[in-house]
């Protein structure tokens, strides 16, 4: 790569997962309109097939109209092809199939477990986690060897433990992950004050906003615009919805039925709390007690928002698969739209073309949330800039709500270490202590087991013998 | 107070709470066969006649058999007679009558909770410590005005709070606070030594143990005799008896039914967690997920021990009385008998006569847990010494329970400080949030608004209005 | 203030020290080009005559060529008036007259002692501290009453215990120290820059740079252009110009004989630490030993810097007293140009106008730096943006110069806690602790006597008797 | 190893330097005198002979009078025969040979640098450094690979750095360090106390002090005697004598003429910090700037303290020779004494036998002094018993002090890491930094050169061409 009159040249990125039917498409409209970057995109996939209909559709990116940035897309037939001299890795895999997700997600019904996504806390997120930890292992190796000083971006869930593993394997890696919940909050906000104060806010990014926690797990602390505290704000629209939802002022561009929410666990969580917590009402339920959102379907719907079955993944896939094909063919024409994620953003303030990015990334604790563990991954703010990413003082975690992000972030810490020493008895001791599992501990001893050998493809290198 | 040959002379001793039966006496005992120390003790109670009683009775001692240390008993009517001039402060007292006692166990029932003890965490707790924490702010004040440098030591639950209160309202006291809990475990280690290893130890503290956590919710890291790590005894006795308990050597001079257990819960949290949970089953059960070991009385009994009912304290009292009116009337003899209590060694040990003492206490992290917070009280060893009472670098709570203490430590450092605010909105945070409160959150608010009603004589400066 | 269309109006700036000869036309000048705030600037200073005529002054700007926004000036008489609903308040106060900074900077000579600046620290920084701490006490009680939530900038030396003390005083003070000496060496890296590699940087602030340690003895732990690291270049340069120094770049705008440094001492620092020290010779040389860079004037010298003498600042201030007649009367123009300051710039990223802006700033550490003190002023970079001022993660300082920082760190949180309670043995200690204090505890002594008798007058609520 | 009936029987102590002609014999006659614990001690050294001449004495013991231990000494050919199975490892070494030793401490006197010990500190102890460290790294690798769980006890001179430099090379080390300089302070004490409150004390260990800091330059911030404070006693004693010194108590059986001091240096720290500096003058005098105390040897012999020449050193060497081939030949009759050192008691601590030990020893920082750096070497109280060495909370070092001893720490971490990287310009950051060093930089450079020559014969792994 160079950068020659503020134009980054001979970019390469490196993308692990690369096969991708939705991410990919994504990464590759925010890539074409980029003004000042342009180069060469490794496409790596187990499955190869797939990274291969990636790479013609994303050649066909550089005819489409509006594209400003050319990029050529190969497959990288081997991680060493694909990794070797990038300056970013994209990472957006998933560990395993859809047969073990399944069972993440539903084999705890039998318990009474209910979980509205499955992928990152509660006994699919732990048991996801044990698939998952190893390949984000063996990805962290091949980075070490063959580009350790390439910019790493995450999206794989679950994020916390992804980041982790990766820094517990390579220390020196310079990865962050990357999530779009808080934006759907600071969209939020920027209704709301539009409703109240009549001002009309040109993007969420002016909503300023502190995050602190863990991923899908966070908070805000603070919500500022200009020099409006929104937080009072926001207590009035939690106060007027708290019994019916808040859904006026849905998107249902980037929300379908089942990812939909009416903020009625928002906004009991911040009358309860007083902070704002961040994440979609689907995520936000599964780190609570699964008695207060989701002990059955109907009680989830009650609070308004529905569980993400895997039924319904099945057939999202299949959509996409379809338009994956019709991409390549040429059947579906290429259109260039925003992704609304922030990749391509933060690949250029790293490159400090334009003005340091400060936004919200998942990162080891150094010190910016004081009241969590040292090395631990937490979800702050960061400065993104030519100095690299920098997390700012998020502050401690309020009061109010340490206990329930201290909880989940020393369960992660112990899914993680036990993951890494392939140790039954620390990944149960953090399964049974999961606030989903509420079914006593021979039960959960029981599901546990279950749901490990439900898996067991992917764990060749556990002793299950012990279960 | 003077110190004359190693003997220390005029030591004045408050006592706030002295009109107890119980507790007094044994204070009483350990005094007159305390080598190296007189004095006067003072006896404050808002039950003055239980003062006064006391007073009568404590005299007696000074003619019993075996009594080798002189102390004059007197009742402080005010606690400006009671503390000023004072070496050390006792406090133990009961806030409130047993009538709030039983909403604070009982009440909670009717949502399928089930509390072991109630007095230190769950639903309980969280309301005994609203009645309690205002009583320790007012006799904070008042030590701080009469005695600021007296040595406090206090024995009344919940033991955390009650010691944070003290803290918090006068930074500068020098006040501790003391649990038997640990002893037992160091018993059990003891006899398991000696089954195991064919030893014969002559005292429970020659077992040395490392413990860390909150009190009634503390674990041992280490336990060691001489060259010999307890560790795997220990192991191989929780794997002998994971099923059965181990009720062999049970003491029944120290206990009775009710508070009898089997160390099933302990075995249990042994094998899952790695290190040694020290209190006694019926503590730790109340720490964890209502549905491990909590369920139902019916649940717990087959984890090997019983709920104390408010029946039986109203039993024990009636005969606590009885023995009270006999120690007065002389209808029954004095006796003098080592307590097992530790309060007279200490008090000892900070005046510098004999060896320092290393032995659990309960005081603010001042980096003696270095992951959890500073300023909350946790138990670890402590140097007595005439240099004062000094806490050992216990270390950290391993990864395996951090979670399940981390969240106990924020939950009640939130109560402390919901409290100190009179602030209904941070403390129902707080018992919403505990691990026995299994029963959702709209049923959480109506219990806790009940059970906030039944006490609300004693909480007459919150604003009961937004319940 | 309101915010209307992205434009604030009604901006209350009260201006403490507003009859400044210097740093208030840079102030006038910078407002009156800033495109979105206009409102009244209040001008407060113990002498008033200054303060009316910058009124005059300030309120000519507003028919100045050039200006694009309307500010009222006004003479606040009191401090309430000046801070009443004041949204900024801007400190920039000589705390004593010339004659006390007379003896600051040259009463150490008579031991060998010789200072370039003489306000920050050496025996000159002390016991200037010494009178501007009680200042600042009293300033920050009129901003805790008259405007608490104001943001308040100050420019006063000794920065760090000026800023320091705002915090102690009333901890809830949104303040901040700006200091531009790190400008200086983004300027020399530009330079460096466009020799080694040939490209032209637009300004100073696109070189992104991690400052940490504390005023005036500031070091950068890394610096990059877009995707280049700039310290092998920085490493090139140094070494060329080690013996040398390096003059070629010398803006004589903003540098005059008296201020002019050849960078020797910068580079010297750099060969043997590996950081880059930020800030001018004049001020890193007083940080160190004074046996390195200030035995004498002509050791000084050689090292390519020279000593601000009380003379020059006299002759200095002479010509701008007769510029500000000048300006007042109308026989010099009001021009406008950048000042090259931030306060302007910062006071509008702080209300939200514009993007965040991340850049050095003095505030207490709250683990921005880890390895310093917590409480202690630190500078490092932060946040500006509508959600306050941030600091960002700046990390430990170096091994290499931890010693260096931390004695210093040390040292003034010693002076601070001294002055705060007006203890001569505590301020003595630091004072003779000083790196530059080379003379033998005998020797300081004295000298300390000497120097405090000689600002007595500003000492009325120290005890003098012991010294 | 195995203990029975309370004595711990078949021990194996390696000794590490065990030809040593001084330290061995009080070790010897230490163990002779142990009640409890018999075994085997190996000594290692690599002067073979003098190992086989302690061989010989240490054998001798066992038939003196007064011996109650029977222990057999034996060579240890290799560091492997030495160590393979041992219980405890003494460490007591001479880095080098009196040659070396005499570069470190007078080579410095050229550029007016005088230092009273150089074996710690200044420009003599970072040199001495350089040579030890490797050796340490030698002897952890050693014990790593033959016996990584014995308890570690060094004596070795610059203690902070050999320590350090055993935890940096095997971190599960369980290595602490032992220093007698407290003792003298607290026999002091035990002398002030007689003499103002007329009270006879027995031993110096019931003076009980809370030391903080590194070795040799460790600060007693409280000391009492029973409920006495002692602080206002010392007071009176430092005012009294600050003139003229205290030489009243001086023990001539362990002081000599060389070793003596006055306290002048003890008490104006006293005065001018009000902590008390806890090891002797000459070492005090050491870490401090080299004008205080040290800027000649008429300078030293005003402040009460001589300086230790090489070639007393020498002499005295000569006297031990001729003791030893005397107690080797049986001219001279072995006799047991105490030693008045503690390693023995701490062994016996460490198995258990007898109660808790509380006193002070070098070990990595955990958090025993919040504000000196996690991982550097510290000095305070720790815990002997059956759970091992444990260190207390010593607490903050006071305001006052906290720039001089943090200085000195940060300082010790450079040499640390330097020497383990083999990187010369750290050294020399550190060295120029020094307390002492007060010739300049170019200076500091010359004699850096040349006394690193001097010793470049133990220097072979460092590349010295860029000196």
């Amino acid at each position: 790569m160079r950068i020659i009159d503020g134009k980054a040249q001979n970019v390469k990125i490196a993308y692990i997962g690369g096969g991708s039917r939705g991410w990919a498409w994504n990464l590759m409209s925010d890539l074409a309109t980029c003004p000042d970057m342009s180069g060469d995109v490794y496409l790596y996939d187990i499955d190869q097939d797939a990274a291969e209909d990636n790479r013609i559709i994303g050649n066909k990116y550089n005819d489409a109209e509006g594209t400003i940035s050319q990029w050529n897309y190969f497959v990288g037939k081997t991680p060493k092809e694909a990794l070797t001299g990038a300056d970013f890795v994209v990472i957006s895999i998933l560990p395993g199939t859809f047969d073990e997700m399944e069972s993440d997600i539903h084999a705890p019904e039998e318990y009474g477990i209910y979980q509205s996504v499955g992928d990152s806390s509660g006994p699919g997120g732990v048991v996801r986690a044990m698939r998952c930890i190893p390949m984000f292992e063996e990805i962290a190796g091949y980075i070490r060897d063959y580009c350790p000083t390439a910019w790493v971006i995450n999206y794989t869930n679950p994020m916390t433990l992804c980041v982790r593993t990766l820094y517990r394997t390579f220390p020196q890696i310079r990865a962050f992950g990357c999530c779009h919940e808080v934006f759907g909050t600071q969209k939020l906000l920027m209704n709301c004050a539009k409703e109240k104060l009549g001002i009309e806010i040109e993007k969420r990014s002016l909503i300023k906003v502190n995050p602190v926690g863990v991923n899908h797990f966070t908070w805000l602390t603070r919500a500022t615009y200009q020099n409006q505290d929104l937080f009072p704000l926001y207590r009035e629209l939690a106060e007027e919805h708290r019994e019916t939802g808040c859904t006026k002022w849905l998107d249902s561009n980037w929300m379908n039925n089942c990812f939909r929410c009416s903020h009625k666990v928002k906004f009991d969580l911040f009358l309860r709390y007083g902070s704002i917590a961040a994440a979609g009402d689907r995520h936000l339920a599964e780190f609570v007690d699964g008695d207060w959102y989701l002990k059955s379907p109907e009680h989830a719907r009650n609070w308004g928002f529905s569980l993400t079955s895997i039924q319904w993944r099945r057939g999202s896939l299949e959509e996409r698969l379809q338009k994956s094909r019709d991409l390549r063919s040429g059947a579906l024409p290429i259109t260039l739209k925003q992704s609304g994620e922030e990749g391509v953003a933060q690949m250029r303030a790293i490159l400090g073309l334009g003005d340091p990015l400060v936004t919200n990334v998942n990162i080891p604790n150094v010190g910016q949330i004081p009241n969590l563990p040292l090395g631990a991954v937490v979800e702050t703010n960061a400065v993104f800039s030519s100095n690299g990413v920098t997390p700012v003082m998020a502050g401690p975690i309020p009061k109010e709500i340490h206990s329930l992000i201290g909880r989940i972030c020393a369960e992660q810490e112990l899914v993680s270490e036990g993951v890494a020493e392939r140790d039954l008895t620390k990944i149960f001791a953090a399964f049974a202590g999961d606030p989903l599992v509420t079914c006593g501990v021979e039960d959960a001893r029981a599901l546990f087991k279950k749901m490990v050998l439900n898996t067991k493809k992917y764990l060749t290198d556990y002793d299950l013998s012990t279960l």
